[in-house]
């Protein structure tokens, strides 16, 4: 029998990349990747709107054709007994919530309307914080059950939330817009030309769109205090099916199967998110903690769907089948983590990674004096409060970038601890941790520190490209070559080698630092008022142990 | 009668300055400049302490006798009648308190020693924190009235701090040392060859060395508590002169005069701080705050010795005559300012000084969502803690390194309102500022946001030189030519045209913001614990408030 494979597409947030993959061992045989074109690094920026970022969907269409066609070329290239009629389905994960509106045939309305209401609301689009909190304080009062999977908090980054805020700011485009689509569920509907009755993925929908299968879609008595219009869009979402990424969303049509080489009527697995499939791609299973860790992170678990799960107050969302068919999912995540490094790169140019993490790399843990808070970006888990800010102190005249850049590190793992503290506070034990994202694979400094922060091994996904492997390993459920994620995961995914074990010396003084760090996060970010006034003064005295030690 | 003149000495952080001011009107026709070839800057560093900031008294010997020479000949070029035997004095002013080690002859111990302790210590030298606390804690026990002239706090960079520190950290260099001299006394016994019985400026006595013309230098059973060989350099001070700037030091030595074309036996000057003598220059009178802006900060005031003065709680120091004969002189300070700059520019590398002055200039009050901390060096004026650090918050993805750079402006600016608010509370009106220094001189953007947030027009000295002009007029005032301090500003001072109006929008914002930066102030410097959980959401309302004003 020769061999089968299937292709996944990851759509990230500045550019997308198809991996194939070969379903007997997981072997990644040819890959492509394709920069989104418009905008600023992928991302249409508004300068009078710090909060604003938005999408071009031609770059996801452009860049599925071009991406598949490069890996197929390099897969032939690498494998002469491979050839393109092998590749068995699709499958395909993106960022999200990443809603945008479209018209009764499913076209992007930014086709026709240049306003930027009419693009792809980005996830990291912060116009909507507002409208999050009104969300959240009507679903505390009259529907309590909705908001209690989100944590207690519905935020700006999501679906809801974005939709009402352009009802408000561009009646013009909404009054254009039949649909509202999750870009998970927009790009498999325009490859398998299912445009006007889509599937939608229970990964966006349950985590971010307020779905869950006892009640569905939010109700109308809900949705009208809200907004009279927001009834239109829930009417259309309650007419289609709501699925996992183990089932097919439709198949390749044959514009496309000729556009890209491939067999027409191969399955395209229903979307998911990035860090829900990169999950997978990382060998995700019950009482492991899957890191996915890029601009920003997410951290993934599943848990079996016959044990009831409590509610987690801060935790993104509890939503069952969002990662796995039969286990809960729960997603906590952080806004800020490579865009966080990146904000020190580029923004204030105070150097560039290889150099600066190169210079962080020779400092002792709690030897800079310095202490970060990492919500530049606002804190997703566990505050949920898209206002918040960055924050360091402890610097001194003689403070050095590379300083700054390891504190910044450093309080992306100390927000990481404070979520893994919560998860476990609330009797779900985690075993394991494996990382995944560019970091986890270039940055062996990162990984370290988060070890010595988190005082657990973090392994790493043996993947470079998890949540394309994971979109391929739906993919390989879906066309029927696996009976189940976990036989699929068992074959096709791994971790390396080599794991990060905690260094004890750093970890105790992280553990100090942790203490500080939870000090600040709780002045600044919750009613508890600690006093705050020997913080300074205590890393001075961290400072001078650390130099000594 | 042919025009007289006299030399203005003024010794800073980094180099040194000669000034020839004609005595019939101010005009300076001459200078000259030297940067110390010691160090970094000037500055003898240590890698492996952070607060040790030491430099080579042969840089100001040399310094002294480039700039004078270089001064003569501009003066010589720029007005031919001049000739050097119109100079009738010379003044001095250094940085301090700046002490050093000498032997009985009065030769710096760096001469034969190579330990940096044998060097001189720095203003901004803070190595001696521990020693600092343990006078301020021993003055409150047994000698409540030192104590209370500093207003309740001994300072790290103050004389006996260092003494002490050197003993325990020194012992050697301490054995070979006949006395501690503040280079402001050392530099004039060097010109006028006393070097072995020195007057003592007031200035440095009064404000750093526990001086107090009622109970003379701080007494032997209190120094015995501190280290039993602190007596032995009491004693020697006791035997000495103790005088203000209007006192000649001695008078220049038949070599100097050779070596720099001058007359011997022209007075010289008792040396003072350079924020003094420059409060002089830039014609301090009672109700006159004037600002000197470099570096650090020091705000000098005077008031009538005839009038009372209460103790002010976290003011560095009450004295009489250390600025005017017949005035109590009160002095403030803050620890980083131009250094402040210097860090963000030098250390971070976020840009340059013109670069980022443009753009800051381009943001209005409020619109960056930014609040800092100006504690980089600590906080000498009114929490007197050396252990404090620097702060910055706010922060998002997109912050640019210019909304950094002015939020270190304006907290450096809220910086300066506390301690105006402190000095007005205690009932020492403050009628009109005066900044001199070379920020006051070359950035509008800063003297505005000063305006802003202090709320009061601020006036910029019409000297750019105002602290070798104010030994200038020392100097005249010591060889006869005026028979007062205020004789002599009165025609050798003033204030330019320009000045700086408060801006009465963006002080509206500041007023705003000056309420979040005490909340910071107050929560990390005292122990008031008031709540900062509000501050982040604040600063963004203000933000909004400000792109939409």
């Amino acid at each position: 029998m020769s061999e089968q494979y299937t292709i996944g597409l990851d759509f990230g947030t500045s550019s997308v990349r198809a991996l194939i993959v070969r379903l007997s061992d997981g072997a990644e045989i040819g890959t492509g990747i394709f920069d989104y074109p418009h905008g600023e690094a992928g991302v249409l920026l508004d300068s009078s709107d710090p909060h604003l970022a938005r999408q071009h969907p031609q770059d996801y269409l452009v860049g599925a054709e071009k991406t598949i066609l490069a890996a197929l070329e390099e897969a032939k290239h690498n494998d002469a007994t491979f050839s393109s009629e092998m590749v068995l389905g699709i499958g395909v994960d993106t960022t999200g919530s990443s809603p945008m509106p479209v018209d009764a045939q499913g076209r992007a309305l930014c086709e026709s309307e240049s306003d930027l209401a009419a693009f792809v609301w980005l996830w990291k689009d912060h116009t909507s914080t507002a409208e999050a909190a009104e969300i959240t304080a009507l679903a505390h009062k009259i529907r309590p059950h909705y908001i209690a999977k989100y944590g207690g908090v519905y935020s700006s980054e999501w679906y809801w939330a974005k939709l009402l805020h352009a009802l408000r700011v561009a009646p013009m485009v909404m009054a254009k817009a039949a649909d509202w689509v999750e870009i998970q569920d927009w790009i498999p509907a325009q490859l398998s030309g299912k445009t006007t009755s889509l599937t939608r993925g229970i990964c966006a929908a349950g985590h971010k769109g307020l779905y869950h299968p006892s009640w569905g879609f939010p109700d109308d008595e809900f949705l009208e205090q809200l907004h009279p219009e927001l009834k239109r869009f829930a009417a259309k979402l309650r007419t289609e099916k709501v699925a996992h990424a183990g089932t097919a969303a439709g198949h390749l049509t044959p514009e496309w199967a000729e556009k890209l080489g491939l067999q027409a009527g191969i399955p395209i697995a229903v979307g998911a998110f990035d860090a829900h499939l990169g999950a997978v791609g990382a060998g995700i299973t019950t009482g492991t903690l899957v890191k996915a860790i890029g601009t920003s992170t997410c951290d993934i678990m599943v848990a079996p769907l016959e044990k009831s799960l409590p509610d987690i107050p801060g935790l993104c969302g509890i939503t069952p089948e969002a990662v796995i068919p039969n286990h809960y999912s729960l997603e906590a995540g952080q806004s800020a983590v490579g865009d966080l490094l990146a904000w020190w790169t580029d923004w204030v140019k105070a150097g560039d990674h290889t150099e600066l993490t190169r210079a962080a790399s020779l400092l002792k843990a709690g030897e800079s004096g310095l202490l970060a808070l990492d919500w530049n970006n606002g804190n997703r888990t566990i505050l949920v409060n898209q206002n918040l800010s960055g924050l360091i102190l402890g610097q001194n005249l003689y403070t050095r970038p590379e300083e700054i850049y390891r504190a910044l590190i450093e309080a992306t793992a100390f927000g990481a601890r404070v979520i893994i503290e919560r998860i476990e506070e609330y009797g779900v034990p985690i075993e394991r941790i494996v990382a995944c994202g560019g970091i986890a694979e270039k940055n062996s400094l990162f990984m370290q520190i988060y070890a010595d922060v988190l005082g657990k091994p973090i392994f790493v996904s043996r993947s470079a490209q998890t949540c394309a492997l994971g979109s391929a390993v739906a993919a390989a459920v879906v066309c029927g070559a696996y009976p189940s994620f976990e036989a699929a995961q068992a074959v096709m995914t791994g971790v390396k080698e080599t794991a990060y074990h905690p260094n004890p010396d750093s970890s105790k003084v992280y553990e100090r630092l942790f203490v500080l760090y939870k000090t600040l996060h709780d002045a600044f970010g919750t009613d508890k008022n600690p006093p705050v006034s020997t913080v300074m003064q205590e890393l001075l005295e961290i400072r001078e142990d650390s130099r000594r030690g």
